[in-house]
């Protein structure tokens, strides 16, 4: 019997094998949804995400997940030019990509939902990652553009502003002291968020009763930030 | 059998018969939680909230859900004091009381979740409604630096920031021409949200599943504000 | 000769003697303003601020400086209804009295600038100060409502929303070793400002190379927050 | 005699001759301040921010003053590759060369200035403005990062997020209708901005008396948004 939250309902997760992908697939497989995965980094082929929408066939959800490939936090006056592009590359220039693809679809079905996974950096003002932050707040902004464009389609598109989310960081990260100590000082919830409980927002942003929520940042980072 | 997502919990609706209570208590039960409603309009007494407090027992969940008697839009310089206080006392100071009370027992369980909500007119700046708004940010303020100090315990406290939702629109409001115009030229939803809409999302922030997330204000307006 | 900035405006401070009252007196003195100070605390009198208003004659510039007589930080469990009402009979509830008072004059000259002295707290969420945090909240919240009703009037509104600020603090804050560390560790200007460097932002706001901003919360606080 | 505000102080003001590149020059002159302008667009080489800062000598004030050749809103679903990559190459890339470019000498003097032109639109999510929202939230959120970071070495770099100003728009932009009704309707002061209202926000951005405030995005559109 399939009677899961997500039952019949297709979703696409981008860069499935990394990042929050693997958390986040697992949980929409438990609510019996058909996962279509991917495991591109779509770094420099332009039209590689149109292509793998098209070959999805009907997308319900989109659920873009991209981290870079190297963080590379540095000063600013040390910032290097590949480093600041692989960061557009792979996370501000896709999602706009994905995003332009599986639109239509939605649109003329008038259901759809896509949930972009970015950061909760640019919300805060954080040393050391102009680069990152910059693309981040790409994706933040974009999203809030479309949020306001796709609702009258009923289609909704929100972030998750995520940070200290295991998947994001390694397994044994709160091991390093450097994380333990900024962690304790600086994330009231005093912990790193398990993947499956990001996973947990994504499918709320994900179901229809997120209907009346479109091009919203969502803060998940242990209360490190606190929006508006 | 009791089974439903909230089967054992303790719910505390305030005003639980008015603006989203209804909706709220219903979607819980539904969910076999024990909802213990409480009609108060918490006006005059400082120390009410305490006694209901007491009086429920435990309380897993506090669901602050408080609406002024009388909205009172009015320019700045023609506002009256009575109409000022009204605001404060009848949202700002009871959201405190309510918290107060409610926080050493969830402290000790290293448990609980409280749900506040408020109004999305302090994110953007509404004419008109200086009272409001001054009392909805205050509440939303508190909610931002008591949502970092609980979380440490493991108690979480977050608003929700909401218009266009019925329950705090009567169930005709879309046939009133002045909204209605408002709605399809402001609102990127093109409409109200349904109560139970509203209910989904105290759901989830009242749910395990968001316990990373503590100190926010939920936007909740079909796309009316963008937060961060 | 007369030939400051604000050669022949008449300037109304309140609290003067305290808070940031006296380098922004002074800011203004030095370009030849009409400074008229007041040393009320507020706290009883709702009709106080109308009184002050009245006698003050013509205002061109309102300078709404308030801050607690006892700023009490405690955790939410513990706070006390006092503290609270202090809060909000220090802050809150003047800064809509002398609005309101200054309004009319303002909106009948079609000229007029109200800068209000709030704080960077409710932008970041500060565990311990719930009170506080609160009844600065709700000054932000209502500058902004009513900062988007004024400036059809060609009246602007706008909050300094600060932290770390000599005057807010004693002349020898720095060397208390706890606020040290937290200055060196959270704010990224690593010291606390000058009262002249607040008052030039109040000069700056008070000025007609202003005009076109209304109803914003400028941060204040060395880098400690970032807006928007 | 050389008198004014920025007598003595070196100014570079990218694209001098568009945008806003003219006001702020002017204003800057004014000032007594020796103005180095360039035209450039910065579209395709890299290397040429680094040129131009090589070329100007020192610079105590950089104003990044940047704008998309060509607007092109569209709906998301019809955003083309060659205009989304435009306007990163147009603004968000450039703002980071340049401010790599002029930091070395600035952090070296301990003291500098850099004022990024940027938009409100991303602080309020504009429909049809995807690619110009998500490139201009890259560069507020590059000025939240580096602002931060600049701040303790007595560099501040703060942004203008600008929406309704000419210059922006051309001078006769009221008398279109459609642009008309957008101001009457959506923005508080009724109007657009002069040039050299906006120029006085960068002077003060550049000037002593803001070095408390780094990492900021300042709006400045008639109180159309309201941050935090």
């Amino acid at each position: 019997m399939v009677s899961g939250r997500f039952a019949g309902a297709r979703v696409l997760v981008t860069s499935a094998d990394a990042y929050m992908g693997p958390a986040i697939s697992q949980r929409f497989r438990d609510e019996d949804a058909e996962v279509i995965t991917d495991g591109g980094r779509y770094l420099e082929d332009a039209e590689e995400p149109a292509r793998i929408v098209a070959a999805a066939g009907q997308v319900d959800v989109l659920v873009i997940n991209l981290a870079p490939t190297r963080v590379g936090s540095c000063a600013a006056q040390d910032q290097t030019e590949d480093q600041w592009q692989l960061m557009f590359d792979g996370m501000a220039h896709p999602t706009m990509r994905f995003t332009k693809a599986v639109l239509p679809q939605m649109i003329a079905r008038r259901q759809g939902k896509i949930v972009v996974v970015t950061s909760a950096a640019p919300l805060r003002g954080s040393p050391g990652a102009g680069a990152y932050s910059a693309a981040r707040g790409a994706q933040n902004a974009y999203v809030r553009a479309v949020g306001a464009e796709a609702a009258q389609h009923n289609v909704q598109i929100n972030a998750i502003g995520q940070n200290f989310v295991y998947g994001g960081y390694p397994a044994n990260a709160m091991e390093k002291p450097r994380l333990r100590e900024i962690v304790l000082r600086d994330v009231p919830a005093q912990r790193l968020a398990e993947g499956w409980e990001q996973a947990e927002l994504v499918l709320f942003l994900a179901s229809q009763n997120s209907n009346f929520i479109s091009g919203q940042v969502i803060p998940f980072a242990g209360g490190w930030v606190t929006s508006t």
